[in-house]
């Protein structure tokens, strides 16, 4: 790996679209699908925005993240029906027509059963012109990229599978590395040291994470740096400091 | 309930604040839980932002959220260590100083046992100028409210104490009424007729859920109105379009 590429940061946005998550009828479960797996493989998932199936919602969100990241990813609002029109929204976001897609429409005649490709169906051919296909191995009909948004379904295998086939084409930057120390003690007992230990380590991020179990507290302290000899020096730190503060 | 109360529509914006939500170290749940209990009580949860631990970035979501909506709701970032920057990113917000309030410090004097509040923990008495506090019965350290904004701790157990302690103070409007029908059937079997029903009922909308299991795909269509009425009628067209379709 080169230098200038171990130094590059690659950022990403994600719009979840859909109204049953704003219901809360649909628990959302592609935030953190989508979160690990772009920290995984060197991408810093920067802004999530859940905006409702109201076109000029989309429009929007997808326009301002789009310009402040290096990639944009949608889920929801693909499929056959009327409430579905993510495609729409986003030609309407880059200004260019759509239409059915020659090629898109191919994937589904090869398919459905000849006759079954009805007009509903045929809405999921419906791809902004310019874009290019992303596959889905599970249920055919294709997500798209445009510019640097990369348009999925919102159904969780769905969206996992498309997020399979994008991943080969996305640049990737310096990963981020996260090591975490478990403190059976809450977080107020720890903070005066975290804080000096945060100061003494720029270059490393440090996150403390409370939880409570049956009303009782512990913390998790989250180190992270992309420097992995930085990040062994400051949870070192913090793994003495929780010693230190666990046998007071 | 007076006609004027049953017509006005109350909606709330959510900022969600965490790196550990970006990274996916952390699963978020409370999008979910206030997107249900908001729905419930009617108010309607139009637009989510998930944002990091860094001041301008929080300032800018809670900005344009509580300019946009009747309330904002913000989780996270309210606790004792050095990445709790909440409370002073929202004084920024709103251009207000923000110190330790007494109100608040007395609440955690009383809780810690005597030479125990630490200046860590007396971080969180750090209140923005003109708040008023919003009750934790988990572990004391208080919320707070200023203008429409409602800043709550992001541990779930807190976050949804903290919520019962502010639903009263909440102007709630007409509630959205929902129901569910499901469909043993890909959502491309129904969509034509949906569409039909859809553009027959305006005052309902409809929305067409396809979930997956074990590869085998299945539709719920969910109808919501604020007219139980208008939704009863429009949720009885589609179960005999379902039927329809079903026994075709």
């Amino acid at each position: 790996m080169s230098a200038d590429r171990v130094s590059e940061i690659v950022t990403a946005g994600f719009v979840v679209i859909g109204d049953e998550i704003l219901s809360g009828r649909t628990k959302d479960r592609n935030i953190g699908y989508l979160a690990e797996y772009l920290t995984a493989i060197g991408i810093e998932l920067s802004e999530v925005r859940v905006v409702p199936d109201v076109e000029e919602r989309i429009v929007e969100a997808v326009r301002a993240l789009s310009s402040r990241y290096t990639y944009v990813f949608t889920s929801g609002g693909i499929g056959p029906t009327h409430d579905d029109i993510t495609a729409d929204s986003i030609a309407r976001a880059f200004g260019v027509p759509i239409d059915h897609d020659p090629r898109a429409v191919a994937i589904l005649k090869a398919f459905y059963p000849e006759g079954q490709l009805t007009e509903a169906r045929l809405r999921m051919a419906r791809i902004p012109q310019g874009a290019e296909l992303i596959e889905n191995s599970v249920s055919k009909a294709p997500g798209f990229r445009i510019g640097n948004v990369h348009v999925m379904a919102g159904v969780p295998s769905i969206m996992q599978a498309m997020l399979d086939a994008i991943a080969p084409t996305l640049r990737t930057g310096a990963r981020m590395h996260s090591l975490a120390v478990d403190a059976d003690l809450p977080e107020s007992r720890i903070a005066d040291a975290l804080r000096r230990i945060q100061e003494a380590h720029p270059g490393v991020l440090i996150g403390s994470y409370p939880r409570s179990v049956d009303g009782r507290f512990s913390t998790q302290i989250v180190v992270r740096s992309r420097d992995t000899d930085l990040l062994e020096r400051a949870a070192e730190a913090v793994r003495q400091a929780v010693g230190a503060a666990t046998a007071a």
